[in-house]
């Protein structure tokens, strides 16, 4: 009704928007869920369907509208206003009898005029509402004992695994850059080093959104799960911050030569933007841990559930407009949330939070992908430049390769319980790239490079959401690892692995005990319990002062 | 980060309002809270307490930006663009050496001059966003048999009572306007009846959410809830198609003297968007009752969370898109949703639904109520006519009052269970005011009449839900109703009211027989359940064949 009764074209482009949307979430939900179960179907997850979607909006969308480029034309008639010498807050037009207000304010301002206007302010918004859910969800719902048994592992995947990613892209790209130059199909100084480091950065954030999709359809094993999803989530951290240290250090001016305080200054960056983010997390997580320790909102599941997610959501928020990152202010957020919150909320209100996130999670995931798929077929100016798209194809199996082998190699020589080679081969096969690589490749479109950066990543996301994820299920039995487990319901996860009954496929890897024991400092951040979550023997049927992981009590 | 990477402020300005939003729930939700634990405190609900805040924020805003208004006197210094004769799609001014583009299109232009430019776009998203759920979650959580048994008493109010209160209103505040023209304080023909009778539909509709805000807080008898409720959900429909109505005829020029024509035309229109709007609600009711039914959903609780809650937002959106009333169609979807399709879903897919709704519910109502209070102080073109508010406030009460006891009257002459007077007094009382009448007001501000009608419609959502909302539980002890009723967990429901255990208070109204048993057409239209809904006696523990309501089955 808000169309007729005076006709608010932007409330009703919202509302076509909305509705194309929910639509989308409907049929990919749907046919998703209907390829499933055809046995030999297509195995493709949501997130894979929903891209695909979206991508056909976008076509119709884009063959629709073909015909009403003509509006652009219009640029001549305007004129020159010579007495303006500043930028006018409020513009007024007088067109025939109507008058027209262009108001430059925060919302109301184009781009300029170099950067194609397109819907990058949507996806930001998109991101800031739909990211975080899908990033606390992971987070919330990684199995703790695991997780801190893996730890090692873990950290040393995420971040010096990214870093090593990072170079290795930008290494393999710039070769890439050069070729172009000497092909003739560039000019010498189009590409920086920076520019492709920067590549690099954005690329080695594997998705936590479309991992997580894979292996929690496939139910790997569940070391493999805590190792391949563990790093996809702290990898987002370490190649957000790393992108942004990079932009940094390009903006610096230090472009082609290398500079030494732009560095120090990049690195120092790095590390203040890594520590406040995890520091912020985990403030939001105090606050919501004594709030339900020391007052009775337990008593109300429904307070419960809506004041951690507000809560958690604000660690975002806070994160994000303070200049830190908001996604790893969450990850942690969500990481500590379950360490020491879930104790005290009541067995309901734990059920709820976790069932609300999974909705959060699920019709998040379907939203962002399948704007992701609009984008890449409606964005107006992409680039596509044929060597740099090969050369970024080679590089990320390049790159993943240099960062699974040899670290899986080192962290080996040091684990009680080995990685074994199958889940190495997995590891390196599993390197999906999704919403926050897009995210990080969106946030800059003004020049031409980042534009052929923006087309590469779009492109990359497609190939390995379908084309690897595709082929995920198919790889794991080649590789005879066990899928099928669940990670909740399995009776015997607290299990040692040996007495384990056996399952599908024979289990290759020991029993979990964690190979390198965290230090006395890590155990003092890691079991603050006592200040921090009430033990609620009484409530949910647990013996007072018995601290449980999360993992076990549900 | 996304503020620093690339100065994008619009995203920026979206962070900040997100963080503000979620950290004044997270404030209402606390403080109300602990409000409510005081024995003798004010017994303030939700949405007074989140419009109290939204309303504190508003007036920090207000004293903090209220030195930047220098801005606007730029204004002067633009000049004139006589070449121009049509309007352009893209303006580009060149002002020093930055080139700014003004681009119009659906998402960038400002209303045109007269409107003042305030947030009420940003008002219309979150209607479109919250209104939903909340009336959804009204609507499917009703219960069924009492709704059944009291449907007669409950349309005659909503629709008989909502046309008196409307007429009522309109003479009422007419009155006023004339005497506004007796003492000088408007010009003659300022105020015509049309818009008299446009205030009086606008202020007809009383709010569902309000007024569940307040029923489910003090857990009235449910047969007086099912009433209040039923009344207030439905009267919203017949609200808002009859603003739409009289803003019809009023565009028609048909301002001062009567019409027939445009009458003809506006009642007609009146009864499509009605029907319209109830049938799109029931197409995607039997969308999704058939979708569960005949498919294997049930297995994931997950999906079918989903799928009900997007096919539900669809009949909102597509009546909204189709230029139908998108809450009178997602009243009839949650109605008919709770009667057919909820058999169909498993016994966790119920409870994630109906919790999911829940959360939705309770959120929205917070965000929406404290925008509003944010608007109250923010919307910078106020016109407060005191005789004009003085009326208003005269007006409602008299309407209530012509509304409830001339109808109770009637309905008692007809029900075997008669609606008692203490009951009447309460619902005389219980009229309060919130975001539907809001969102009608705010639709058309552009003339002084309609800011008038805004700015006093404000003040008597403010009114209602404060003084009126804070005293509800006082005049119920007053008035003796039993308070204290819990819908789902009464373990007498199905008894007869005369075997029913004693209460605090004595009871005052016999068992819920319907009064007016449903006629053969009604039947059909209710109770078509075989196709619709499988009775799944093996899945819900429910005999196969038996149709169970749903205030039974949980």
């Amino acid at each position: 009704m808000s169309g007729t009764m005076s006709p608010r074209q932007a409330s009703a482009a919202v509302l076509v928007g909305l509705l194309a949307a929910v639509s989308l979430g409907l049929i990919t939900i749907l046919s998703v869920w209907k390829l499933k179960q055809f046995k030999y179907g297509l195995k493709i997850n949501e997130t894979g369907g929903a891209m695909f979607y979206g991508m056909l909006l976008g076509l119709i969308v884009r063959c629709l509208s073909f015909d009403r480029g003509v509006h652009v034309e219009n640029m001549e008639s305007v004129c020159s206003c010579g007495a303006l010498n500043s930028t006018p807050y409020i513009f007024m037009v007088n067109i025939s009898s109507h008058g027209h207000c262009y108001r430059q304010d925060l919302n109301q301002r184009c781009p300029p005029i170099s950067t194609p206007h397109m819907d990058i302010f949507d996806l930001e918004v998109l991101f800031n509402l739909f990211l975080p859910p899908i990033i606390f969800h992971g987070a919330y719902t990684l199995n703790q004992k695991r997780f801190i048994g893996n730890l090692g592992s873990v950290l040393t995947f995420a971040f010096l695994g990214t870093i090593i990613s990072c170079m290795t892209i930008g290494a393999c790209v710039y070769g890439f850059t050069r070729l172009m130059v000497l092909l003739g199909r560039a000019a010498d100084g189009d590409f920086s080093l920076t520019d492709c480091l920067l590549f690099g950065a954005i690329m080695s954030a594997t998705d936590p959104v479309s991992v997580l999709g894979l292996l929690s359809e496939l139910r790997v094993d569940l070391d493999l799960h805590t190792l391949l999803f563990g790093e996809s989530v702290l990898n987002d951290a370490v190649a957000i911050v790393l992108t942004h240290a990079i932009y940094t250090y390009s903006q610096m001016g230090a472009g082609h030569t290398f500079d030494p305080p732009a560095f120090l200054h990049s690195v120092c960056y790095f590390l203040g933007v890594l520590a406040g983010s995890l520091l912020l997390g985990f403030i939001f997580t105090v606050i919501t841990a004594l709030l339900t320790k020391f007052t009775r909102l337990h008593e109300s599941p429904l307070l419960e559930t809506s004041v951690l997610f507000l809560l958690s959501w604000s660690s975002f928020l806070s994160a994000e407009a303070s200049g830190l990152s908001g996604i790893v202010a969450m990850l942690f957020c969500g990481l500590s949330q379950a360490r020491y919150t879930i104790h005290n909320l009541s067995s309901e209100g734990r059920t709820r939070t976790k069932q609300l996130f999974e909705v959060f999670n699920f019709l998040g995931e379907i939203f962002i992908f399948s704007y992701m798929g609009y984008v890449l077929l409606m964005f107006p100016d992409h680039v596509f430049k044929a060597l740099f798209i090969s050369g970024a194809f080679l590089s990320i199996f390049i790159s993943r390769a240099c960062n699974v082998y040899p670290l899986s190699f080192l962290l080996n020589l040091g684990r009680t319980n080995k990685i074994p080679s199958a889940y190495q081969h997995f590891m390196m096969f599993a390197g999906l790239r999704g919403a926050v690589a897009l995210s990080l490749a969106v946030r800059d479109t003004s020049t031409e490079v980042r534009r052929t950066i923006l087309t590469t990543t779009l492109l990359l996301v497609c190939f390995t959401i379908w084309v690897l994820g595709t082929a995920a299920e198919p790889m794991l039995r080649h590789l005879n690892i066990r899928v099928g487990v669940d990670a909740e319901e399995n009776p015997e996860e607290d299990l040692p692995f040996e007495r384990r009954p056996p399952t599908r496929t024979p289990p290759t890897l020991p029993a979990p005990v964690p190979s390198s024991p965290p230090s006395r400092l890590f155990h003092l951040l890691i079991w603050p319990h006592s200040y921090l979550h009430t033990v609620n023997g009484t409530r949910s049927g647990q013996l007072p002062g018995v601290m449980r992981p999360e993992g076990q009590t549900e």
